[in-house]
């Protein structure tokens, strides 16, 4: 077999590889050896197709829908802003004289047909574009985690700036996690404007991956903005391709607009930033506990907030974005680790795909608290059957803990690994004439070797076929004691270091940093040494 | 909410629960709140169906039976013992030149249409029963592990007849395994026969479910049946319900009869025990690299023995056994906890489905040497697609570690949450009138108190939609705090030492083992005072 085992310490596509290969001579043709494959030939990919795994049936997603059309119907929305008020009346929702918006189920159905679908989410490089389409499959963060875990020390620590960037840009450097949604949120920076500001500035300087970011008011919209179109070399640019989405929780579940989101809703679509239209109900308490109920609220909300995007601008890009989450309904908390949050997010996913809509939902939130066994198979059942259900954004998929309080660096170099296994699993089974291996079984067991070792078919598929873990470990017992008993979290350790001392990532250049700091001064809050600047 | 958390120390179904239960007054109400419910309203039980994840369409599924089929025209099987040739061309195959068995495809199809189908396999206690048939889906150990992981030590040790005897008295008290193949070859017992007889002897006192086991030759079976004709009360007794199956490796992959074996499952088929017939070849090793070729092989390999079978004693019941494995193609070891191995074994699953035969496979063999994050996403993902899939029986779903070479007893603990979510989430998602809970949510709204706290739904679907973990965490960070930071490893070797402390499961009564040591004498190796006799 000519192809070496990749070193568990140098993942491809991590800071070690990304240097090498900007390097000359013998560096480069050993990094050319370990590069990654073209695309078209890798065993994984960005927007791998899903859908084998569809937690509802046909019929049931008929029901789902028309469920959701009557609630909208006849309960409608509360809370609604009069700048909301006017655009959805205009577009045909009546205001109830108990202040409710109800939705004619023309309206929503129009609205479906009309909404825009299959656009781009881009990154700052095209070569992280993320097509939306189908049962296309990309995973990413998201969050608004209060801590940071110290898998070093075993505890939870307050999140600061520092570390949305340190997320940043080890995200930006691992191949299986295709989009950055900031995680957590910069405890150190009290000031609202300062927070979405510098959050902002922290993404999509960590990295040149698409980026989803929240604003606390409207106001705070414009400096984004500026900034953004700064970065793209311009406002046309930025609108040409928007490398940062709004995540946007519009709505108090159930069934209420949240006002500061409506704001920022609309300043966001005014300034060409698509919209994730966050639906975040917990079954069970802003939900109902039945997962269907959950869905069908789930899907409620967000079309009406389709039908508001749609309103103030026809065809602005929405992403449709049911996310419940689950209650553990002995205690009321949160569990976002459990079974019932992968079904719900499954449904989630096929109801997208029902409207034939953008879909995210949200998988891979740990209830443990630190990486460990639960906390692996929590992520890893959730993960991959949102990604078997074709979920088209799945977020909160690396790296998150105790259900979205706590953000881990190291998690996200493991969860890698974990995305790298989904995807292949998404991928599923080719079944053609030659992946059938008729001849090739005959010939083997007729005139061969007796074994499929070094034959023409194992080493094409070797390196197209099969997924490696970049840092897991497939030792024997007798190898893993003969290495000391590495052990995956030491691994994770070193490697989030090594990344941490190396990454700078330059895509936005220091022209332009400087043009940001001399407009924005104090605003800033990162210091360029932070940024190895 | 009236139900009180389970307390995690104390998940129910384990000793010290059937403890309580067993005892009267306080105690004996206490019990009746911690209780299971009854099945029909329990979230998960055995046997929930799968079959809403379909790695491979009605297409593929009909090529690969063609290319079996083509297969085991053309190529067929060499090393048949005289016995089988001489069942085998009796019932239509033929004897080449060339020394191999070829199956013609009517002897094939006719095989699939006559064989035994959804049959019970039986434990020693009928609670315990399952029934295999459709996508209904039952989880539990398997493998011949030669280590045990300790995991306090952090070091691989050679397994001991103790080890399999503790294994299976804790799986009889874990309510989410649901059978019990032996997972462990006892190295400090070298002798075949005191082997293979030992083995069975510990496995059918430790747990009163189904269990599966080996025999390394055919000599070896008489005494085995002799010992569990007696435990069953009387020959006709275990035929009627017989509560061990034969594990059974007839082939050795590619296409080749095992001698050894062949000779095991005649004296099984003759005995009374039905047949898993196991054809475990390795992707990229003993079968083709290519996915769909290495379920071909397989699927050939298992209806060649269902033909062995079936011409031996038509209607002898027989599990279809497509066990392939996946090698890591760039060093040849074996990989169980890849990707590769969910796809293959879920295709399996769909195999069995298409044949209508109970089917078993393997999932949820970590290549991960200790249950850390790795082994809980490589069990998770694996075990979740299994069950999805509809696979009737997922052998090496709990305990397994480094690709079948380690087995932990801690793990079964924690396997057990983790397969109990992947129950919840083949049970699937309810989609009823009362579950799209339109009227719930219209009353919310309008007329409610705006969330679903205390909810009569909320409260109805408490304990009969929502899986609760018995040693998984769900505390916020706070109470993680509070409580000192938990381990889960901590919990799960607390709880394994509770249970090995305090289980010594009497469904074989003293007076029956008295009756085995009489007879069988210095065969016996488990002493009584490690069985709390």
């Amino acid at each position: 077999m000519s192809v070496t085992a990749e070193s568990p310490a140098s993942p491809p596509g991590t800071a070690n590889e990304m240097r090498s290969r900007r390097s000359g001579g013998r560096e480069a043709r050993r990094a050319m050896r370990a590069a990654p494959l073209a695309d078209d030939v890798r065993p994984i990919r960005p927007g791998l197709e899903g859908g084998t795994y569809r937690a509802l049936s046909d019929a049931d997603l008929g029901s789902i829908h028309e469920a959701v059309l009557t609630l909208l119907e006849t309960v409608g929305f509360a809370n609604a802003i009069p700048s909301c008020i006017e655009a959805l009346t205009r577009a045909g929702a009546t205001l109830g004289t108990d202040g409710r918006l109800r939705f004619p189920r023309a309206l929503v159905e129009d609205t479906i047909k009309r909404a825009a679908r299959n656009f781009t989410l881009c990154g700052q490089d095209p070569r992280h574009d993320m097509l939306i389409q189908g049962r296309r499959v990309h995973y990413g963060t998201a969050g608004a985690a209060v801590h940071l875990v110290d898998v070093e020390k075993r505890e939870y620590r307050e999140s600061l700036l520092q570390d949305i960037y340190d997320a940043a840009r080890i995200v930006d450097g691992l191949d299986n996690i295709h989009f950055f949604q900031r995680p957590m949120v910069p405890r150190d920076i009290p000031d609202p404007l300062d927070m979405d500001f510098n959050t902002l500035y922290a993404c999509v300087t960590g990295t040149s991956k698409h980026v989803g970011t929240s604003f606390t008011v409207r106001e705070n919209v414009a400096p984004a903005l500026e900034m953004l179109y700064a970065i793209a070399g311009g406002e046309e640019n930025f609108r040409a391709r928007p490398f940062v989405s709004n995540s946007n929780c519009f709505v108090v579940p159930p069934m209420k607009f949240a006002e500061d989101a409506c704001g920022v809703l609309e300043a966001c679509v005014e300034g060409g930033i698509p919209i994730l239209l966050l639906s975040a109900g917990q079954a069970g308490a802003t939900a109902p506990a039945a997962i269907a109920g959950a869905v069908v609220q789930a899907v409620a909300e967000v079309l009406a907030g389709l039908v508001y995007v749609n309103a103030i601008k026809p065809g602005h890009p929405a992403i449709f974005g049911t996310w419940p989450f689950v209650s553990d309904l002995r205690t009321g908390a949160m569990s976002g680790g459990s079974a019932e949050q992968a079904l719900l997010t499954s449904a989630c996913a096929q109801m997208a795909q029902f409207y034939d809509l953008p879909g995210g939902s949200a998988a891979g939130m740990a209830d443990s608290k630190l990486p460990d066994i639960q906390s692996g198979y929590e992520k890893g059942i959730t993960n991959v059957m949102a990604g078997l259900s074709g979920l088209n954004l799945v977020y909160e998929s690396a790296g998150m803990h105790a259900s979205l309080l706590g953000f881990c660096l190291e998690s996200l170099i493991i969860d890698n690994d974990m995305l790298g296994m989904c995807q292949r699993c998404v991928r599923g089974i080719e079944v053609s004439e030659a992946a059938l291996s008729i001849d090739t079984i005959a010939e083997v067991c007729l005139n061969g070797p007796g074994h499929y070792l070094g034959n023409d078919q194992t080493l094409k598929l070797m390196q197209t076929e099969y997924f490696y873990p970049a840092i897991g470990d497939r030792f024997s017992p007798k190898e893993w004691n003969e290495r000391s008993k590495p052990d995956i979290l030491s691994r994770a350790i070193a490697e989030k270091k090594k990344i941490l001392a190396e990454r700078f990532p330059r895509h936005v250049s220091r022209a332009i940093d400087d043009r940001l700091r001399t407009r924005f001064g104090d605003l800033i809050k990162l210091p360029r040494a932070a940024m190895g600047l």
